[in-house]
């Protein structure tokens, strides 16, 4: 049998028994039982990165299972080398339907309603902007890309799809526009759907120019990292009353009391909630079901990273 | 050249001149120029039924054609007989955008978010419910259901259609299930959005009982008229932490400050905007094209209710 650890009892219970291995807890709070036996870790979905030191205990490892899409961290953590395989896919459905919620609570004036309701105040009627006939760029067409522009489509809008490089479409837009086109697209957009990982090339890609390029009004929804927008821009320019905004990731994060982004106008924040929804749990059982069942078997694995 | 009356310049240029046809502006308040000429009127979109008196001043109006899918209130205060055709169809979009706008906002926690906001707190990352993976009753299933339905469905969520009667599916559901199985099917949903008319079968349809067979934290989408739910019976349960809801209709209406909804544990409230959107204008505006131009041609009329 051979020795896996998962982040907790929930977990060995949601996964259920594999043939040919053993599941065990550890949350890499100090060493686990059998350290030496361990061949496959499975850190916490929260603090990987900080705890994966703990993996000195357990020389044997051979795989390391992260929880998250992101695993830089982690990475730069280990204290040896191993194969490291990410969570990608698994936060698609709750990243991508943030965004649309996002999307819809800032062009329909949700917080203003909230606002409302906490005074009791009914308000007057009023046309607010719809999703429908909207022209929506997403910028970033991973996997969670598309599945954002799966679920934009049936709302009557257009969706135009951007990457680093220009590509054919699928069965969800004509085409994949690479981001060279970014200065052209950007002028016949209404909202920006922000979704690219963050790198060196996209590091406060949505500067001042990339925002002056947005139409007046237009919304810019961020759920990738805070890092890929230039903050005192955006605040400038929400100021300005020019953009609106919807972000779940900013730049500090947490964003500190007193910042202007709290209050700028038309900006709504969610705090670095994408994909921390009921969603996660049933898909990250279902790779690390499917990861394990390949590993004691020896099929290939899926989501390698190194 | 046939007289027709619309409410406002602005509805003159979007619709465009049509052969046969003279467009002019009243918005029934005192006659009309030329007013034994007219013989098709569209009254504003809001208000009608107070405006429609001034029929009186247009004895030759052989059909009234709404802004709006109610028709009632005018039907009931047309001074004569007259052709009366609704805008069936013209608010499908925007109606069920706030739908599903309204039940990402209670699912993902958003209300909570916009009132951290306010207090510029970061909140701690903590798990919220996703549409996807939720069971979602669609009652009524009309044009509006249908619409819907097909914004739901990417979201990886399953979709359960009742109508009035049971009949066969379409594209988007295996079936319609009847009224008479919703004791049988609530307990089985996450989530219940209503979209029926109101009308004497279904005035009061969301009762305690209804209520009670729902599961707890279950939550009710309300995107039709107030009076479909027992508001005191809605409010008992949401007191209770039973039931959650997202209304953008309430009986009474306007909703009165002080009244138990505004403050009722887990209930969302807009003001009724389900219509009152961006995307009405371009519909109505193709509405009114196609309908006039078939009446200059003779051709059969769309959407008469009398």
């Amino acid at each position: 049998m051979t020795l896996v650890t998962l982040p907790g009892q929930e977990w060995v219970d949601a996964v259920g028994p594999i043939d040919g291995l053993d599941l065990a807890v550890w949350d890499l709070d100090g060493p686990p039982d059998r350290a030496d036996e361990v061949r496959v870790v499975v850190p916490p979905y929260l603090g990987g990165g900080r705890r994966v030191p703990a993996l000195r205990h357990t020389p044997g490892v051979d795989l390391v299972q992260l929880l998250t899409a992101g695993y830089e961290d982690v990475q730069a953590a280990l204290p040896f080398k191993v194969r490291l395989a990410n969570a990608a896919g698994v936060h698609d459905a709750s990243t991508a339907e943030l965004a649309v919620a996002l999307t819809l609570a800032a062009l329909r004036d949700l917080p203003a309603f909230v606002d409302a309701q906490r005074q009791e105040r009914w308000l007057p009627p009023a046309f607010h902007d719809s999703l429908a006939d909207r022209r929506v760029l997403v910028l970033g067409y991973g996997s969670i890309g598309r599945a954002i522009a799966a679920r934009l489509l049936p709302f009557e809008v257009q969706v135009t799809a951007v990457a680093s490089t220009a590509r054919q479409g699928d069965e969800l837009v004509d085409a994949v526009h690479g981001v060279d086109q970014l200065a052209q697209l950007l002028p016949a957009h209404d909202v920006v759907i922000v979704v690219v990982p963050l790198n060196a090339r996209t590091a406060g890609l949505v500067d001042d120019g990339f925002l002056a390029a947005m139409p007046d009004r237009a919304l810019l929804v961020n759920v990738a990292r805070g890092g890929v927008v230039d903050t005192a821009a955006l605040v400038r320019h929400a100021a300005a009353g020019r953009i609106r905004a919807a972000l779940d990731v900013t730049e500090p994060e947490p964003l500190p009391p007193g910042h202007p982004l709290w209050t700028a106008p038309g900006v709504v924040l969610t705090p670095h909630v994408g994909g921390a929804s009921t969603a996660f749990m049933p898909r990250a059982t279902r790779l690390l079901r499917e990861q394990l069942s390949a590993y004691a078997a020896g099929r290939p694995l899926r989501n390698l990273v190194t």
